[in-house]
C-alpha cells in the first residue's frame, strides 16, 4: 500500500521505487511451488489455500494525528489488511501486530490497541498476539490469516478480454477528503469516515469469487494503478468507460481515478448476470460495471463525447485520439 | 521482545510499560476458544496447530548501524521471529515483512531484503509478501506462520514442580558484546555474530518437545526475564544453580542471567534421560541442566557456597538466605 502523502507529492524515496523493490524482492526468491501464489499478490496463497499478507500503517505517511486519532489509526492499520484479504475473496482468520510508538506519548499505544480491538470484532479477524517497541513516530504492521473461498482464491492474473469490470462502491472520497484537509477546509462526515475507518468488503469480495471473478484487486492505491496491476498479471488491456465511475458528489473523477485509500474491491468476471445474482443473493448493494477487460494491452478511458485517453497509473496522457 | 538498548538504559516509555501493556490489550479481546491459545506466548496456536507470531525489530532499539549492516538487521528480524517458532516446538512455514526506511538511504531496502531472503533460505521459511514504506528510522516487522509438532505445541504453561529446565546454549555473549562494543572495544568474531546474527534453535525446540518438555521459551529479553513468564503462566518457582548457567569466556554471570538476544531456548521436562536421549538422536550438542521448577513461587539462585539470592527479572535483590 502507497501511503496517501506520497500520491500528494510527500514522502519520495522507497515509494517512488516501491515496485521496482519488489521485483527485484521476487527475483531473490524462490518461486512458489504449484498451485501457490507468493510474492505479488494482494495477499500469499499458501498450502491448503491459507491467505498471508502484511501492511504496515506509518505516521506522517499513512496517516496524521492532526486528522486522525490513535483508535482510527488502530483501525485502520487492521481494515487495510482485512481488505488484501476480501480482494482475494477470502475470509479473516486472525492478526497480529507489530506497534511502534513514541517513548513520549503515553496513552497512544492503548488509543492504538483499542481501535485494533475494535476492528478485530467488527471485522471477525481476532486479534491473536503482538509486539511492541518504541521509535520516533507511530508505525502500525498488522499481518493477517485468511482461508480462501471454496471456489479458490482470486488472484490479479485472472482477468481475459471480455470480462466485464466492476467496483464494489464509489470512490475518491478519502483522496478528496484529505486534499480538502490540507486546504483548511473541513469534509464531510461520509468522507471523513472513509478516510479514517476505511470498510474492507470481505462479504462483496465473497461475492464476487462465487461469481466466478477472475481477478480482484482493493483499491488502495488508486483504481488506475491498482486496475493496472491486474493488467500487467493478466497480460491484457482495460476499456474504462468514464461516466460509469462512481465517485460521491464533491469528489471529481481525478480523485475517483487516481486517489487511494478506497478500499473497495475492483474485480473482472465473464458474467455480469451471475454477479448481479450473487450480489443480490447476499443481500448487497450491486456493483457498479465500469468498463471490459481488452486483449490489446492499452488502459484506456472513454469519455461521454467517444474520445479516448490513456489512464497512465497516476495522471493523465491526453489526446491518444479524438472523438470516435 | 525487549530492545537490547532499553536493558542498557535506553530506550523507555513503551518498553518499561510493555508487559502492562499486552495485559491491558489481553483483557479488552476475547478469550482464544479451547485447545487454542492467543496472546501471552511465544507465539499464538491457532486451529489445527497453527503457528502465528510476530515481532519488530527498530534502528536505533534493537539494533544499530554503526555495529550491524542492513544484511545483518534483515536475517536478524527474520531470525528473531523463527525464535518464536522454535520456542513452541514448531517448524517454520511461511514469513511476511513490512519494510520501513528512510527516503534518503539508497540501498537499505536492498540490503535489508538481501538478508531477510538469506535468513529465509537458511531457517527454511520463505518470504512469502511483504509491504514497504517510508519512515524516519528502518523497522523491520516480520510475521511467520509454523506448524506445531506432532506431540502438540510447548506452551509457557506447562512447567510441574519437579521438572529440570534446561537451556540450548552458552547464554549472554549478545549483550557482553554489545557493552563491549558501546565501550570502544571490539568483541570477538562468535560473540558479535550471536549479536547480529542469531540462529533459532529450531531442530533443538522440536527435539525438546519430543522428549516431553511442559513449557519453552526463547531467551531474547534475558534468562531471568523469560524464565520469569514461564513461572507466571505456570504458577511456579525456580531454583537455578548459578554455577550450571552456560556461558562463553568473558560473558559474566550477570550477562548470562540478565543479557538479552541470545535467541537459545529455555525448557523445563520431567525426564531428562528423555532429554538427552532425544537431543542425541538427532546429532544435537546436549543441552545444559541448569536447575529445577519448584512448587514454591520463589525465583532462587543458588550459588556455589550454597547460598541463594531471589532472581529478579532484571537485576539483583541480595542477601535472601547465608550459606545453608
Amino acid at each position: 500500500m502507497i501511503g496517501l502523502w506520497h500520491q500528494y507529492g510527500h514522502g519520495v524515496g522507497m515509494d517512488q521505487g516501491e515496485f521496482a523493490f519488489i521485483e527485484r524482492m521476487a527475483r531473490l526468491l524462490p518461486a512458489a511451488p504449484a498451485g501457490q501464489t507468493w510474492i505479488g499478490d494482494d495477499a500469499a496463497v499458501l498450502e491448503g489455500g491459507v491467505l498471508f499478507a502484511t501492511d504496515v500503517v506509518v505516521e506522517g505517511v499513512h496517516f496524521d494525528f492532526a486528522w486522525t486519532t490513535a483508535e482510527d489509526a488502530g483501525w485502520k492499520a487492521l481494515a487495510v489488511n482485512v481488505s488484501d484479504l476480501a480482494a482475494m475473496g477470502g475470509s479473516p482468520w486472525a492478526a497480529v501486530v507489530c506497534l511502534v510508538v513514541p517513548p513520549d506519548r503515553p496513552g497512544l499505544a492503548d488509543g492504538v490497541g483499542a481501535g485494533l480491538a475494535e476492528a478485530a470484532d467488527a471485522l471477525g479477524c481476532p486479534l491473536v498476539g503482538g509486539d511492541t517497541s518504541n521509535g520516533p513516530v507511530c508505525t502500525i504492521a498488522v499481518a493477517v490469516l485468511g482461508r480462501s473461498a471454496t471456489t479458490g482464491p482470486v488472484l490479479r492474473s485472472g482477468a481475459r478480454p471480455g470480462d466485464a469490470i466492476f467496483v464494489t462502491g464509489p470512490l475518491g472520497a478519502a483522496a478528496a477528503a484529505l486534499r480538502r484537509m490540507r486546504q483548511g477546509a473541513t469534509p464531510g462526515h461520509l468522507a471523513l469516515q472513509r478516510l479514517r475507518r476505511p470498510a474492507p468488503r470481505v462479504v462483496e469480495g465473497q461475492a464476487a469469487a462465487e461469481a466466478g471473478a477472475g481477478a480482484m484487486i482493493d483499491v488502495s492505491d488508486g483504481l488506475a494503478a491498482d486496475l493496472g496491476h491486474i493488467c500487467d498479471r493478466s497480460r491484457v488491456g482495460v476499456a474504462l468507460v468514464a461516466a460509469s465511475i462512481p465517485h460521491d458528489e464533491g469528489v471529481d473523477l481525478g480523485d475517483a481515478l487516481h486517489g487511494g485509500d478506497d478500499y473497495e474491491l475492483c474485480f473482472c468476471a465473464p458474467d455480469p448476470g451471475r454477479v448481479r445474482a450473487a450480489f443480490a443473493a447476499r443481500g448487497l448493494a450491486q456493483p457498479f460495471r465500469i468498463g471490459t477487460i481488452t486483449a490489446e494491452p492499452a488502459r484506456l478511458l472513454v469519455a461521454d463525447d467517444g474520445s479516448t485517453c490513456v489512464l497512465a497509473p497516476s495522471g493523465w496522457q491526453h489526446g491518444v485520439s479524438g472523438p470516435a
